[in-house]
């Protein structure tokens, strides 16, 4: 949406990795500082709305994709409004209006390639959002118990189970393998930054580092590479991890090395750390000492999104979140240095 | 869609009313001629993807007014297919998106009526396109032997009846009863010309003329009144009706006076004959001298849109139309007498 000009815009070119929550919250900072924004959006996507459309259309998610469209847009607030209004009743219900336009249009030309292009057009986007591939994959996880889970769905929602005797993630493989989007491998080796997001690190970030061709074109460029670190730890992927494990899983699946590391310091409200360990979330530790050993600098800083905060105490939604402007105040100094 | 300038465009002010498939096919033609168009366009469907939206989101039924919008579009080509889409598979099975955007509009925007003029926009539409009215109605049909048929795909669809046993339509009346749209009466009464479309008899036109304040308008306008009279006869409303019987149904709704009839007299191919015959539908007969007897002067004339009948020849769909061109010239000719 149209909240430009207020820095001067910089000529750097930045690609941002990830999925439909945490990439569209740092180029909702990065947007005001720079044109030359990529996203690389997962589509191992397999729940909902996204994962009704998969099965009953035969399309590739179109969910993730949907929120960085958005987030890009240059439309008047009416057609972003409407690209994420959600049907409330009926047959439609839970259907995002702008996966249908995705789905319909992947429909109509005949490729999801063409649908996000058009789409891409019609939202009048200053930037970039790609899939990752184009290839109808799914995202499996092998446990420590030697469990195979397939689906992203099945990952995320592991209801059933005891959280304390819940397996952890031994590894993630994508089922069949697939091959990188030529145009995102290009926008990654042309990048002056890369940006690996906040967000589920199995599902949305590493399912996109598990596609042939991405861990080689991001080692490839010549570019900075950044992971920002999630604030808070999530029950069935990242269940007591510190950020030297997020930072490690990150190495282990990009094959090559991250220049800087960004981690939350501020503390959230004791009332929303105890919603979150109600769902056995917690706030990730900065483990300076383990990460500096890994050769990686750490950018820890206070960059958490303090009005969506006190939003979240009266209304109770389940989401800290980083704040898009400091967030993207780091990133660009990191960017100029 | 865009198709325009092949003729001088003529400063005359055209309203035509009427439903989802004759009001476009007459458009198509008139829009070539003029720029002051508006179409008035029932709001009584109840069957398929409309019907399904109105009970399950609490919408007017869109699919009538979607079609209308197309054909006063200037959108790219993409666009319009994009709304004409309809999902073939699953859940969304049967909607078209178009039905799904004015859906979606209407409840993100709290109005059908700020629905239309949102998704007029963004069709970039030349002229109007307007519902008759904005309340909830459905159209009941009272039967010869008094029963009572409620709700507009039930009227149309009687096919557990024996054809041939079948009690005409005696009366046709709006449950609940319905106020007219203001903007459409300003547009009756400001027009050149007043175009009642081929179509429905009963549930596309005189559907329109049962909303308070419309015959009224009509009535009260300066402008000349024109009755395009069906091609074909339908079996569940205007079994055996001539083109006199048609018109005299008009004059009883409107009560008021139509000064032009047009009759198509162009015999359409014998094999589409038959296969109309199949659905027990059958040519109109042009009963000039019982029209003569009403006051109304009759242009009957070769109109069969003889491409379209071609098509039908091979694919067998079923739907002889107008020639656009060929109506728009006799309207026009009309207009300029």
């Amino acid at each position: 949406m149209n909240q430009e000009k207020e820095h001067e815009k910089k000529d750097v070119k930045i690609v941002a990795i990830g999925g439909g929550t945490g990439l569209p919250t740092i180029v909702e900072g990065l947007r005001k500082h720079t044109d030359d924004i990529t996203m690389i959006v997962t589509v191992t996507d397999s729940g909902r709305s996204s994962g009704i459309l998969r099965k009953e259309l035969n399309v590739l998610p179109p969910g993730d994709l949907r929120n960085c469209l958005i987030s890009l847009s240059n439309s008047e607030k009416l057609m972003c409004d409407l690209f994420q209004y959600r049907f409330e009743n009926g047959s439609l219900e839970g259907h995002n209006f702008g996966n249908l336009f995705i789905a319909a249009l992947t429909k109509l030309t005949g490729s999801f390639e063409k649908a996000v292009a058009e789409a891409s057009k019609i939202l009048q986007l200053k930037g970039k959002v790609l899939p990752s591939t184009f290839d109808n994959i799914h995202i499996c996880a092998e446990l420590e118990n030697g469990q195979i889970i397939e689906e992203e769905n099945n990952i995320v929602d592991r209801k059933n189970e005891n959280v304390h005797l819940r397996s952890p993630i031994k590894k993630v493989f994508l089922k069949p393998s697939a091959k990188a989007n030529p145009e995102s491998l290009k926008e990654i080796e042309k990048a002056d930054l890369i940006v690996l997001c906040p967000g589920s690190l199995y599902t949305s970030i590493i399912s996109s580092l598990l596609v042939e061709g991405i861990p080689e074109a991001i080692n490839k460029s010549r570019a900075k590479k950044v992971y920002i670190c999630n604030i808070m730890t999530q029950v069935s992927q990242t269940h007591n991890y510190k950020a030297s494990d997020f930072v490690k899983k990150i190495l282990e699946y990009s094959r090559g090395k991250i220049d800087y590391i960004i981690v939350n310091t501020k503390k959230p409200h004791e009332r929303l750390l105890e919603d979150y360990k109600k769902e056995h979330a917690f706030l990730v530790d900065c483990d300076k000492d383990e990460i500096e050993r890994l050769g990686i600098n750490i950018i820890a800083e206070e960059l958490l999104d303090e009005t969506a905060e006190k939003r979240l105490l009266w209304e109770k939604k389940d989401l800290l979140r980083h704040d898009p402007e400091k967030i993207a105040g780091v990133i660009m100094m990191i960017a100029e240095n």
